[in-house]
């Protein structure tokens, strides 16, 4: 009988795990180990504190130690996990304030460890004011320096960079994004990339540039130590206050590496869809997990708060005895740059060649309302269908029209594998103040449609 | 081969059929004939007309008789189709200027003649400013009306009268609203029914009125013939200005009453999935036809503008020689008083039962961001599902939050007959600003879910 379930990691998903498996069992005696000082806390909101969209980052915490006190949950702050010891069943843990190392022994072992930024090789990245962002801290210290700062460059274009771009941007920096690739935001076809790009750049002319194709290949500092410029590989120097590496993550399991747990692609922990790991009786939850795409049907690795919670949730009700199914992803992710959305899900059409689908596409750029409507909003969505099964692979959508809306739509039929022909007709609420009459995520479908019938 | 098709009606069904079998066939000949002398607008706006959100009705026109011209489509205004002969492939029109009666021959029809009121039984309906709401000459005469004004009576609970209802308050009338069942939005469950009525009322205090049980079974005049106050069936007499009877539609199909053609459910027009009737040559599209409902299984009468416009497109399609199904509908609709959102799609509690389902619900009040973000809203959702099949059958949305969102995120699953134990993992994009890491529509099916196993 499983007494002792011992959770590592204190982001999303280890305290969504224990949280879960006390409701499921108040008996079980459940311990989490973090080596943070903060535990359950979203850190997808900290560029809107870091913006100050949000003033005090502890409105990000949902719930302190304290309170899983109460609910009987141990919480180990600053208690770093070494080694993991799967056949003594027991983690080696290391007390970051005394250095003292300890074992413990567990009857279940979750592993939520999550992720940790990726460092590139750029000469000086020891200067002071070169910042990542995972953590409460993390946001603290760029908040606290941007808020002196007139100048900024984020050196990577994924999500992270553009949210910390609009808080830096809502904040009056000038700032420069770096990303090396010919596009940012690669997860887009080159088409939406470039779309993105003159929205941003055109929404505060002059106070940002993006050069793509290019990457910091030196950090130059000044006699404290303080990064002063960064030097691209066209021989550019770029003023500035301070340099997040917005660079990408990768799991956090290299103390996993001689474990015996089996490793998946980066070396996320592969895991089933009941969240065990290879090992019986070891779970994993949240970013330190692979996922398996269910347009692909090919394992991926796609940290997302959302997937961290819900994986949290299911594990938990495992471990509780119960029968939960996690099945998988559609790399659906989301984000803004102020007013306007950025969305993509399942995958695009430069990846549907990859993956070896015949894919089709349509663009439609519509409003979100009754055109009659007052404030209604345009948006842009490219809908992606493979011309052999009318299957809908994927959408991407942008724009300040409810982008959102149209993106949820769609998310189901991915999943069902939903003919275009049937999609086309689905019976959407139509009212004035909410689309048009027929919606320009059914039209982006009739389009793709007449498209592979003629 | 078909040479000439003519097709009946001017709402928003026949001029896109019209519209979209010109583009699939250049050269056949088209001739639409309507009764009203506007074509081609959208009803559904009239609310926001006469609320003066929309200041010109001329902007709910999609297209003018010169417009479809252009395209070859001759447009017939102020001509009433009195009847159809099948044998003979002729339909009888009357001139309503002239009342000159000729026949016009064709070889396909398509009948799209919409709705129209319903006139409940109550004494002196025919005094002045007794309304129904349809045309935009309607919407015309009501507007005029309501700027005049300082009280109104709106008979009935559905849509139409609660986006007059905003409409009224809106322009500072005091208002009530009568509806003779024991709740308004009769398709809603009865304890949502409550919830949209208390936050109606409460919205405006003093200035709006719903009695519910309570009927309209009087109207009292002046000297010049306009009605001055509604006797109601419990003896309260209610001064007014003007009266809006909204108290539901029926197919406009009297006319086919002798002509063979099969009528339905409430004597809409029997349509297949192609859109063609009981007679081969024969299409009809919109308002006046039946529709199938695909949660229930059975024919139902949902006329909707948005079902109007994907039939006249998919019976052009046909028309033209293609391959286009009309599958069927979720009953989905959706309107909002100010802010609130009120959106139900499938079918109620209430119909589950009575359709002998196996239901079980679940009912979530929660924010629809992150709740550390600003100006998130709340929103209650009730899920209802098969016990049995653990199929989703419907949701009702209530609410300032993004309500549209969450319902339009279930709508292909119910299509898809996608079982609870998926659907309450699916992979929705989350963000802060867009909703909180796991969703509430999935926290709805998460909690039937553990209903049903429990």
């Amino acid at each position: 009988m499983t007494e002792k379930v011992v959770i590592i990691g204190g982001g999303a998903a280890g305290p969504k795990t224990a949280a879960k498996l006390r409701r499921e069992n108040a008996e079980i005696k459940i311990d989490l180990y973090t080596q943070e000082d903060i535990i359950s806390y979203s850190a997808c909101g900290l560029p809107y504190f870091i913006g100050n969209i949000i003033q005090d980052y502890t409105t990000l915490i949902l719930r302190t130690p304290e309170d899983f006190k109460k609910q009987n949950i141990n919480i180990h702050i600053k208690s770093k996990c070494i080694k993991v010891n799967t056949e003594e069943q027991t983690v080696l843990i290391e007390d970051l304030i005394s250095n003292n190392r300890y074992e413990v022994n567990y009857d279940i072992l979750v592993i939520a460890t999550g992720a940790i930024p990726i460092i590139p090789e750029i000469k000086n990245i020891g200067l002071k004011n070169v910042f990542t962002l995972r953590t409460i801290k993390d946001g603290i210290k760029i908040k606290e320096k941007m808020l002196q700062s007139k100048q900024a460059v984020l050196i990577g274009g994924g999500y992270i960079s553009i949210e910390l771009l609009e808080a830096f941007v809502q904040n009056n920096l000038k700032v420069t994004l770096l990303e090396k690739n010919n596009q940012i935001l690669n997860m887009f076809d080159e088409d939406f990339a470039q779309r993105i790009t003159d929205y941003i750049i055109g929404k505060n002319p002059g106070q940002v540039s993006i050069l793509t194709g290019e990457e910091a290949v030196e950090f130059k500092g000044n006699e404290n130590g303080e990064v002063i410029s960064v030097v691209t590989s066209t021989g550019k120097e770029i003023e500035t206050d301070f340099v997040i590496l917005g660079t990408g993550v990768r799991p956090n399991t290299d103390f996993l590496l001689d474990s015996g747990i089996k490793l998946g692609i980066k070396n996320s922990i592969k895991v089933g869809n009941t969240l065990k790991t290879s090992i019986n009786n070891i779970y994993a939850t949240g970013d330190c997990t692979d996922n398996f795409n269910l347009v692909t049907n090919k394992y991926t690795w796609v940290p997302m708060g959302s997937t961290a919670n819900k994986e949290g949730r299911c594990a938990a009700i495992n471990i509780a005895g119960g029968n939960c199914h996690f099945d998988g992803i559609l790399n659906s992710t989301i984000t803004k740059y102020f007013d306007y959305t950025i969305s993509i899900i399942g995958i695009s059409y430069k990846e549907a060649i990859e993956y070896g689908f015949q894919p089709e596409f349509a663009i439609v750029t519509k409003r979100d309302k009754a055109g009659y409507m007052p404030n209604s909003g345009m948006m842009t969505l490219k809908l992606i269908a493979d011309k052999n099964t009318h299957t809908i692979l994927g959408i991407q959508g942008i724009g300040e029209g409810d982008v959102n809306k149209r993106i949820n739509t769609v998310i189901p039929a991915i999943l069902s594998k939903t003919r275009l022909e049937t999609f086309m007709n689905l019976d959407l609420p139509y009212s004035p103040p909410y689309s048009p009459a027929i919606d320009p995520v059914l039209n982006a479908a009739q389009i793709i449609y007449q498209k592979i019938n003629s």
